[in-house]
This record gives structure tokens, C-alpha cells and sequence, in this order.
């Protein structure tokens, strides 16, 4: 059975290089028979108009599918013309698929069958497992174990099934018999009700599939395994995915990332928010996920985030049907002044330009449209513009080299005047096209009555929408996945001066002492030392004297901070003093930190004092970590401060950090101009900031004993100078 | 002749009350014709089917106007079955309202026989005015002078014209055939185009209109003019405005604030960036707006804002068939996990709560729902639940006091379900209201093929959207009105202890003496005591010795300045010097700074330094003013330095500011939890930065020289302390 899998752990987030090659020649191979069976069997069919087991059955005859069909069903000899078997076993042939639509508690008998019969894939329809919560939990949990120890391969259950629509192939295995229109987006949904909504729209949004997939409550195959399917599949361009979870992220992030350099990858996360995954959590079970990280993630490999429903379709006719653009240029045609003002609003709210055309276009436009005319930009050829008016401003703006794409905004002034309007928009970027220019082209139709009209050049959908602010939207989404694609991928450095035995033995010592917590000031210092990391030089000092001494070596002024690894906020407590500037001064912030200590009762928690040199130059900005329990480590860079706890001014990563997320995390902050200089202040050492975020990354990777950091502040110094970390937290847990 | 108005100035913004009542009033009478004439006419008519003049008339004739309609044309003698006139004079009777589609080099002798008829009111469809510039300008302004001299009302020209669906009226005078549904909502559109898209779709969307206005290119007749006459106007609950500008802003303000406390104003402000004013521009000759003017503006009058035309139209119904939120406790019925997933996540990402159920309300759904229903909130009822179960859930969630609103989002699983479906929704709709249950409902109606399903409860509408995102956006706006309409309106405090005569001086002085430009430190220092504002003690010192002794006087440390009225950035070339301890800190600093100026060959613009005590507690603020050529003085508020520059953290209004603004401001910015107490940080006395504002408001609404001022930075203290202006800068100009 070429088709079986031998049964490896699919959702390693361990696999080196060659396991990947195996997961993606197994996934290839294990998932052909959902999309190509030669044979089915609809275990559960049904007489009953209503039910799911007739609807299936009518669903695969109407979609002509070529294979043979089989219906199980132990209480009838014949279904729609077919012969029913009264059990799996009776069939004579192999089966290829099976799709399972009997009630939950006939399953796990079901899934024997198959075992027995070696079919090696199922899909499962059926609900009632772990999103009732309860029985249907133990029950999944059954179903998990059998179909691991198998080796079979199941789609759901809990899902609505699937489809491909690859013309030698013709396969609706869903309860839906709308087949929307053949092209080349494949969808996998993580909720069946989206998909159906998704699916049936296609016809009337002009969204061609390649195939669907309602991955349900995903107990086998997940969105991992279709990626990895679909990077093969000649017929799939684009990729579209409803999320409610992440399955495996350091898989996700790899496949992803690989993916999505030759097929756009558009996602729609849902749960998002406490409510949605509250939510989310009661009808698919979804593991709650970390907002923030799953930003991040996207970000990192590339996907595209639609934010909303109506984001997600515009994405997927924009991206599927048209080229993508090569820059920020956009022309704007309109038949009324109004609509067109708002495009253009869109346009520059998504930092795009709306350039004025040349003298030369302009004069072309005037020689053939109404003195009333608008030529500038926005194109307004105003309201009774005629078939050859639009076909002339579409082809003289398309071929002019003045823009990277193209927004036609009609609104209908006369319905009689659609069908020529719409020729002459087929008819101008036909010209267009025939002359080789290739910028994309998003239509805006305000045509009451005629609003589903489809706009198709040569077999090129030109996709349409109802307002004029969605294509900017695209567009926007487009060059920034475009800009993804084209650089290099990001590299993670290797640092091979660390030493991470040392870091290793500081945090297992510590927690073999203490158990869990905080580290000391002197193993935090160790630590971030032993990663090669700039620590602002400082040492401990257990008495007055002693921070005298160190004081006097460091040269004054100085600053004297509590050692604790108990007391966290130093800050508010008064225990940093700043700008001492004699020896009595440091004396006297020792004694007035420990007095403090000892009115707190907290004396024991006193490890000394830090006696440190006061930085007055530099930008103060933060380094931070804390471990999500689904994404692991996930960094954190800001300006410190108010600016992450208030303004939330932060950017997010997941780890390992690559150079290029380092670069990209620095950029990405709103405050960025004040590292690059800002009111006479020098620029920051930007370099450095990188190898400071890029040295934790391989430190938090490499010792998972470490469940939060924050280096805050850090001072950057001038471009060549470094930084210096002044303040650092290290807090250690066992690994469970 | 009741109709014709006196000619007083309709635009004046120094209006006090009583001629508040008086052009009140006089909008009331002098637009009554446009919307209540008993005889039109139509000066252009035509029997050329395609043409504007021929469909005007077939819009007049179909809508069934009950009044009379008199054609003007020279050229024939019956059109459509009317009698034609050659010209207007010649018509035998009077008329209210004349219709002018003739070319537009005929318009202004057509307009001599509307003053030579006594005509009281004229829509100007034709185009060919200011918006084609040159002729067409100088043109408008020849019609505008006119217009003003006879006291006729206009409006256009540029248009594409009105309607009143009022039952006893029913007048369409329009080129659209398309009459929409009648109702309770008028719109105004500064753009025809756009008008029409939106009287088009209204029948689509439900939206019951009840009149509907094209302004075009507004040479009398304003947005202004006609909230005043939809303020009294029995049949009209809620505005709609298109706007491309803000025609005369303090009389907006003034209006839109006394509209919107009866009637929810909803306002599409095109033009928002650079490159969709360049569009308006070309095409109403619309003045550019600044885009912070316009959002402060809105804020301040209660205006509901949408920022994309789907947003407007979704406000539009929205509000105009449902009640207004009464809080934020939502509840979702779904029949799809993932919708319902992504309208929680929509609710929370608006701020709106959707809190799980009481145990009683689940067990009532329990009762009557499938056992694999979802019953917390979203209400998951399951894609294949009955008419029965959808009446019952949607009973019991209204009826439950739990909510606040309610979100039914529905996916069509079968076609054949959909119309028990919905009359199941009403049916559950009909019981709550029935036992007096008012809260909002809303729809997301996701049933290809049957997507413009009417849903209509004993005639209250309830409004059908296409994704499950968009009401919780409607909800949150709602309730953002609410609360700005049940506050009490603000109060502009009196400050009767300033001494404005003084202030006035400085300022005439100094634009005497030097012209436009900065005043001095010592002229800013004495004019802000002349408002009663807290600036931190200092004087200025011409010599190293005189700022010792300042010093001295003040106690250390302190902090020296420069002192100079042309040299804007003192930071920036060291001329500010902080943290001084001692006499000698004093007389370096004084020459350091001398030694600055000396280098850069700008010794005269150095009129001595300001010494100052230090502040060391309290935090950073800044408030700002610009004068904007349309809105007048707008004020800033923000944390200062990076904070308003880099992070744009920055709230504005236009002046004069209530204490309601001031309060708004402060607490608007995202850093305003700093101000609340923060780390240790004592918080801030919030009162003292409220009356800052207040007085600075006060300052430039009546000294008209002052062109822009910067506090910045204050330092605001702890409650009861006060504040502390530690630099200022003031710039005067003549006025215009």
C-alpha cells in the first residue's frame, strides 16, 4: 500500500534538515489519496434527503467525479442507483478514502474497519468529540491513539469535508452541492462554517479553487500537512487558511517560510481577543494562542494577516486573480469626482502614491476625453463616459510607465450604461496586456442591479469590489509580502564565543539551590558575561566601605543600586541612587538602602549593592523574553520605560531570531527615529542592539531553563561605541 | 412673496445667539420651497431621451410629484405630455422652485428671469463652474454675487439635484429613475456621484431615506443651511453627510452640536490626506482641510465619524432602524463556530464585553437547543437548528437582561432553510419587542444567493450585513454617541482675572516695533502673566555676575538659558544648561553660551539668559497652538519631546475649548496613565494642565496676532501643586 505512512511523529518540532525532506515526501504521498482516490466509501450513507449521508453521496455524484463509489450502509441494498455494502470489510475493491459520517459512538469501530480493510485515508465527518467537551474528549483522545498507532491518515472529525477541483478529478466529498468555479487558491479551514461561507461565495466573488479542506478538530492531518501538500500541487498558486490555533509553530514557521516563497499564504487567525478564543475554545477546542506571538510569526515567515472576514476575500480574489505589484504607484480612473477621492484617501492612508501623469499622458487623456475631464490623477472621466473613453483611459494610463497598478472606480449613472462602460474596461486592459504591461488591476463597481458582473480579460479576472477604499488595501498587503519575498532569508548567527556550559550551569545550579526564580545579581552578571553580552562594569559591594573602594575605582559620580534577587521593583522602593559624587554620598546611599531594607523587614534580601558608573549619554531601550507555553520564547524590544508598559511601543519576535528579525524589530518600533538621531542627540549603535537581541535568542534557545528576562535598561551608544546594560532580570523554572 | 429672504450674510461665524435663532428660522422658511414647492420649473427640459433635461422630467413625472411642473423650453411645445414654455417668465403662474439644466454659459441670464419671476429657490444641475477652473471660476463668482444680491436660495451649481420622499410630497428631482425606499435618514453629498451610488444601493441596503440632497459645488446653499432645516424637519431622525471641506467651522461646530443632541449626525469626510484633497480639489474646488481639524471638530460636536464609505453606509443603517446600545454587553447567536468566533474577537477588539450567560439563561436554551449547541455566549445554535430553536434563542437572549445588543450571525447550510431561518429570527425578534425589550439587533446574513433577504419586524428594519465584523463597529460608535450626547454640553469658563489689554499690547507692540516673528523671552514671560498662568520663576541675566546673583537668589541648583527670540532650537546648540551647583557652574555656563552664540556669529540675537530653578519631580507635558486658514487656532496636548514629534501621541481641538474639551484632551493622549501615577511617580494635577488650556484657549480667540505658541515643557506636579511652564515660545503675525 504505497499510500500508508509509517506512522512517524508528524508534529516533531525537533526535525533536523532530513526529517524534513521526510515529512514533506510522507506528506505528499500519505495525503494523495484525499485528493486522488480512485475509490471511495461513504460509510453512513443514506436514504434520507435531509441527512448528511445522502447529501455527501449527492454532492460526489453531481461533482462527477470518475472514481468508483461505494456507499456503506447495513440497512438498505441501494442508494441514489449505487449498490451499498453492509460494512467496509464487504467491499470487493481497495479503498482509497473513506469518508465517515455514522454517529460518534459508532466511530472508533468504523476507524478498525479501516485499519482492517488498510484504507489510508479517512475523512471524518462526524461531530461530537473533544468540542462537547467530556466523553467526546476521551473519546477523541481514542481516536488520536488509533489512528497513530495505525498510521492511517484523517482529516476532522468534526468537518465538512473536502474538495478538489482539478478537472481530471472533479471531487466534492462535502455536504455542500455549490461547486464554486476551478482555479488555483487552495483553502484548509479550521472551522466548517467559514468554509462553507467561503466556498459558496466563491462563484459570485469570481474565486477559483484548486481545493478545500475542513481540517475540523485536526486529531491527524493539520494545516502543516496541506502546506507541505500544496507546495507540491501544480494546481495551487495561492493558499488561503482560516486559523483558530497554531498547530506545532516552529513547524509552522519552517513550512511556512518555505512555502510562501513561491505561493502567497494568506491567513485569517480567529480568537484573536479573550472573548474569540473563549469563544473558539467551546466549538473547535482550539488551544488559546498568544496574540502578539502569532503576529510575530506571521511576520517572520512571510504570511499574509487579513485582520477581517471581508480582508480575507479581497485578499484572495486581489492576490489570486492579478500580478503582483512591482511599487507604490497607483493610478486611479473614476467616472464620478467623489468615490475617486476616497480611493485615493485609501491609497495614502496605506502609504501608497497617487502621483500626478506626466504632461505627455495628460495630453494624450485630453485628446480623446471630455473637456470636463480631471487628467491629473485620479482620472475622472466623468459621468456619462462612454465604451471608448474607458477603453482609451484604461490602455493610455495601463501603458503609460507611470504607475504600478490600476483602480477603476465606476459608479452607474444609467444602467444601460454598464455593459459598454464594461467593454471598454475589458477592452483597454486587453490593449494593455497585449503590449506587455502587467500591473495589476482592481476594479471598484457601484453598480446597483449589476453588482456580480464579472470582468474577465483573455481568462484574467480583473477582481471587483463594492468599495472604493478595499483595493489600496490589497495593494498595500501585496508589497509587503512582495518586499518579504524578494529579500534574502533572514541567517541566525552561531556566536561561537558564547559559553553555554558556564549559562547552563548558572541556571541549574540555581534552581537545584533555590528551586525556581530569580537569579542573583552576581549570576545574572555571570551569565550575561558568559553570553558576551555589554554589561555596564559594576561590582557587588557588601558594606559601606567596600562600595567606597569600588566607587573610588570606578571614578565619581556613581550610581549604588540594590543586589536582590527577591526584591523586584528597586525603582519604587528607593533602592537606586543616581549621581553620587563623593565617597560620603555612596555612603550613604548604602546606608540609606539598607535602612529601607530594614524597615521592610527585608533585610535578608539584601545581596549588597551594585556600585556602577552613572551613563549620561545614550537612548535607554529594553530587551525582554518571557516563554509562551504554545510558541516558546518570544522576544521582546522596545524604548523601555513607559513606552512598552503604556504606549505598548514593542516589537515582538519569536525565537531563534534571525539577523534579519533582528534589523526588523529595531525598525519596527514606533520611536524608531530616536535611535537614528534625533534633536541633536547622536544616533544609537544600532549593530549592537542587534547582537544583543540576536546573543539572547541563542541564549533562551539553548537553555529552556530560562523563563523570562528583561536587560532595562540598556544604553545605546553612539554608532561604533556599543551599548551598555545596565539593569538585568534573569528568572529560571524547571522545564516540565 | 413668504418664501424670499432677506439677503442677510448666511456665513457669518461671529453670530451670537439671536441671529442664531434668526438664520434658524430663516433656513426653515427659505429652503422650504426646495422641499415642499407646489409648482416646479424645469428650465432645460428636452425631448432627447438621453438627455439630462428629458430625464429630470421623467423623474418629476414618475415619482408622481402631486404639485405642477412647468417645462421651459423654446424649441418645441409638449414634452412628456406637458406643455412647454419658452421661457420661465412666460410661465402663468408663480413658482416655487426652479430646476436649471441649460448649458452653463446660459445659466445667469436664466437666473435674471428667476429674480425678474421672484423665484424663491433654483437647483443649478449644470456643470462647468468653479470645478473646471479658470472661466468656469470667474464664472461661479458671477453667479454667487448675483445670487447673494437677489436673496434667491441655489443650490449647485454642479449637482445632481434632490428629493423628498415625504408621503405628501414625493418629489424626485433627480436624473436617477431610482426612487429609494422611504424612511427617516437625509443625506447631504458634496459629491453627486457619490449621492448617487448611496440613493442607489439604498433600496438594497434598507435604508428608508426621507430626503436627499446634492450640493455640488455649494455657492449658497450649505451643509449648514441644511442641518438647520432637518433640525425641524418632523420626518428626518438621522443625517448623513458626504463632505470634501468644512464650510465655515465655528458655525458647523455651533450647529452640528444642537442637531446631534436630537438626531445622530453621520459624517464621511473625504480629502483626509494630501493626495485625496489634490483629487477633491479637481474636482468641487473644495478648500483643503487639515485632518486633525476636522477629527477635532467631530469629537467636539458629537458628529459620528466613518472613516470608509462601508462604514458610513453600515452607520447609516445601523442607526437609523435600530435603537441606540444602552451598554456594552453584547450577545452573539450563531449558527457557525468560526463566524461567532470572529464577531467575539470583532466585539472585544471595539471594546465591547461578551459576557457568558447566567446559569439560568443557559439552562432555558439548553432546554429547547441540540445538545451540541454552544450555550455561554457566542450562542453556537449549530448550522442545521430550526426556525423554532432560532425564535427561542433569539427570545431568550433578548429577554434575558443580559445584554445590550445582540449579533445573530447566520451561514446558510442548506438554501432551503434560510426562509425558516429568518422567520424564525423575527419571530424571536416580535416576542422581545413584544414584551418590552428595545435593544438593538443586528444581522450578518451570510446566505448566497438569498443575500438582500428583508428583515422586517412590525416595520422596524433590522439591518443585514455581509461580514461578522462589521456590528460590533456600528455598536461601538453608537455608544460613543450616547455618551456624548447624554453629557451635559460644555462650559467655556470666564477667567474674568486676566488682563488681555496687556496682552493685546505685547503683542501689537511687538509687531510694531519688529514686525512678524517671536516675541522675547521677557515680552513671553509678561504676557503669560498677564493670563494668569504658572511659569516656573526667572528672570533674565545680561551678565555672568547678574545670573549669580539671580541664582543665589533662587537657590541651587539651577538652570541657565539663553534668552533670544530669533534662535528657535536652544537644545540643540547648547545654549540650555542644567543641573547648576554653584557660582562658578553659573558664570561657565553664562559664557559657554556667549562663547555659542559668538561662534556662530549670532551674538545679537542674544538678549541675556533666563535663570531658573530646577525641577526635578513631576512630568513632561506640552501644549501647543496653530492657526489653521479654515479652522482657526487649534490646540495641542501631549507628553512634549518624542512623544508628540515621533509617536504622534497628541490630542488637538479647535477653540475656543470647553472645560469638557480640556478634560477630553488630557485624558485622550495614550500616555495618559503617566499622568495618573506611574511606578512610584506621584500622579498629576490634572485641574491645573485643564486650565492651562483653558486660558491659552481663551488668549488666542481673542488676540488674533498670536499665530502660534508652544508651552513646552510644563512640568505638572502633584494634585493640589499645580503646574510649572518652564519654556515658551510665542509667534505674532498681522492678521489678514
Amino acid at each position: 500500500m504505497a499510500y500508508l505512512n509509517d506512522g512517524i511523529e508528524r508534529e516533531s518540532s525537533s526535525a533536523g534538515e532530513s526529517t524534513t525532506v521526510q515529512t514533506q515526501d510522507n506528506n505528499l504521498k500519505s495525503l494523495t489519496p484525499f485528493f486522488h482516490p480512485r475509490t471511495i466509501a461513504l460509510v453512513g450513507a443514506s436514504r434520507g434527503q435531509a441527512s448528511i449521508g445522502y447529501r455527501l453521496l449527492e454532492s460526489l455524484q453531481k461533482s462527477h467525479f470518475p472514481g468508483s463509489i461505494f456507499p456503506v450502509n447495513p440497512h438498505t441494498t441501494e442508494i441514489a442507483g449505487l449498490r451499498t455494502f453492509s460494512s467496509l470489510r464487504e467491499i470487493p475493491s481497495h479503498v482509497d478514502l473513506a469518508i465517515i459520517v455514522v454517529p460518534a459512538g459508532l466511530v472508533l469501530s468504523i476507524i478498525d474497519d479501516c485499519v482492517a480493510k488498510q484504507v489510508p485515508a479517512v475523512i471524518l465527518i462526524t461531530a461530537g468529540f473533544a468540542e462537547t467537551g467530556g466523553a467526546g474528549s476521551s473519546l477523541e483522545g481514542q481516536l488520536r491513539e488509533r489512528i497513530r498507532r495505525s498510521g492511517i491518515r484523517l482529516i476532522g472529525p468534526n468537518c465538512f469535508g473536502l474538495m478538489n477541483l482539478a478537472p481530471a478529478v472533479r471531487l466534492n466529498a462535502t455536504y455542500t452541492p455549490m461547486v464554486p468555479p476551478v482555479g488555483h487558491v487552495a483553502i484548509a479551514s479550521e472551522s466548517g462554517g467559514l468554509g462553507l461561507a467561503v466556498v459558496t461565495a466563491a462563484q459570485r466573488l469570481n474565486l477559483g479553487l484548486s481545493s478545500f479542506v475542513s481540517l475540523g478538530n485536526h486529531v491527524d492531518v493539520t494545516v502543516n500537512d496541506l502546506l507541505e501538500y500544496w507546495e507540491q500541487d501544480q494546481h495551487t498558486q495561492v493558499i488561503l487558511l482560516y486559523l483558530e490555533t497554531i498547530i506545532d509553530p516552529p513547524r509552522f514557521r519552517q513550512i511556512a517560510e518555505r512555502v510562501g516563497r513561491c505561493k502567497p499564504i494568506i491567513a485569517l487567525k480567529a480568537g484573536r481577543t479573550e472573548a474569540g478564543r473563549s469563544a473558539a475554545g467551546s466549538h473547535t477546542a482550539a488551544l488559546a494562542t498568544n496574540d502578539k506571538a502569532v503576529d510575530a510569526l506571521f511576520v517572520q515567515c512571510g504570511v499574509i494577516q487579513a485582520k477581517t472576514l471581508e480582508e480575507f476575500l479581497s485578499l484572495a480574489t486581489g492576490l489570486s486573480n492579478q500580478p503582483l505589484p512591482q511599487g507604490r504607484r497607483v493610478g486611479i480612473l473614476t467616472n464620478s469626482g467623489g468615490p475617486g477621492v476616497l480611493c485615493a484617501d485609501s491609497c495614502a492612508a496605506e502609504g501608497l502614491l497617487v502621483p500626478n501623469f506626466s504632461q505627455g499622458t495628460q495630453s494624450a487623456l485630453a485628446s480623446f476625453l471630455s473637456p470636463m475631464a480631471a487628467l491629473r490623477n485620479p482620472v475622472d472621466v466623468i459621468g456619462f463616459a462612454t465604451e471608448d473613453e474607458h477603453a482609451g483611459a484604461v490602455e493610455t494610463m495601463l501603458t503609460s510607465d507611470e504607475l504600478d497598478a490600476l483602480i477603476i472606480v465606476h459608479v452607474s449613472v444609467r444602467p444601460k450604461d454598464n455593459q459598454p462602460v464594461a467593454a471598454g474596461i475589458v477592452r483597454g486592459v486587453r490593449a494593455a496586456r497585449q503590449t506587455g504591461h502587467k500591473q495589476p488591476v482592481y476594479l471598484c463597481w457601484m453598480a446597483e442591479g449589476d453588482l456580480d458582473r464579472s470582468f474577465i480579460v483573455d481568462g484574467e479576472v480583473i477582481p471587483t469590489y463594492k468599495h472604493p477604499e478595499i483595493p489600496a488595501r490589497i495593494i498595500r498587503q501585496a508589497l509587503t509580502y512582495e518586499a518579504w519575498r524578494k529579500q534574502p532569508a533572514g541567517h541566525i548567527p552561531p556566536y561561537t564565543d558564547v559559553d553555554l556550559v558556564t549559562a547552563k550551569e548558572i541556571c541549574t545550579d540555581a534552581l537545584a539551590d533555590r528551586g525556581p526564580g530569580w537569579l542573583t545579581t552576581q549570576e545574572t552578571h555571570s551569565l550575561l558575561r558568559a553570553m558576551k553580552v555589554p554589561l555596564v562594569p559594576g561590582s557587588i559591594a557588601t558594606t559601606p566601605e567596600e562600595a567606597v573602594r569600588l566607587a573610588q575605582k570606578i571614578g565619581f559620580p556613581v550610581a549604588v543600586k540594590l543586589a536582590s534577587h527577591q526584591i523586584v521593583h528597586k525603582t519604587e522602593m528607593g533602592a537606586v541612587q543616581l549621581n553620587l559624587g563623593d565617597d560620603q554620598a555612596v555612603r550613604d546611599a548604602f546606608n540609606r538602602i539598607r535602612t529601607k531594607l530594614e524597615q521592610a523587614g527585608q533585610l535578608d534580601a539584601m545581596e549588597g549593592v551594585v556600585v556602577q558608573p552613572m551613563l549620561s549619554d545614550g537612548v535607554e531601550v529594553m530587551v525582554g523574553m518571557t516563554r509562551d507555553p504554545l510558541f516558546g520564547p518570544l522576544i521582546a524590544f522596545g524604548l523601555g520605560g513607559i513606552h512598552v508598559e503604556i504606549l505598548g511601543d514593542v516589537q515582538c519576535r519569536i525565537t531563534p531570531l534571525t539577523d534579519r528579525d533582528a534589523t526588523e524589530m529595531i525598525r519596527g518600533i514606533k520611536g524608531y527615529r530616536l535611535l537614528t538621531g534625533y534633536r541633536g542627540h547622536p544616533p544609537a549603535d544600532l549593530e549592537a542592539l542587534e547582537e544583543t537581541l540576536l546573543r539572547m535568542s541563542r541564549l533562551v534557545e539553548e537553555i529552556p531553563e530560562i523563563s523570562e528576562l528583561d536587560l532595562n535598561p540598556i544604553f545605546a551608544l553612539p554608532p561604533g561605541e556599543g551599548c551598555r546594560i545596565v539593569d538585568a532580570r534573569i528568572r529560571v523554572m524547571r522545564q516540565t
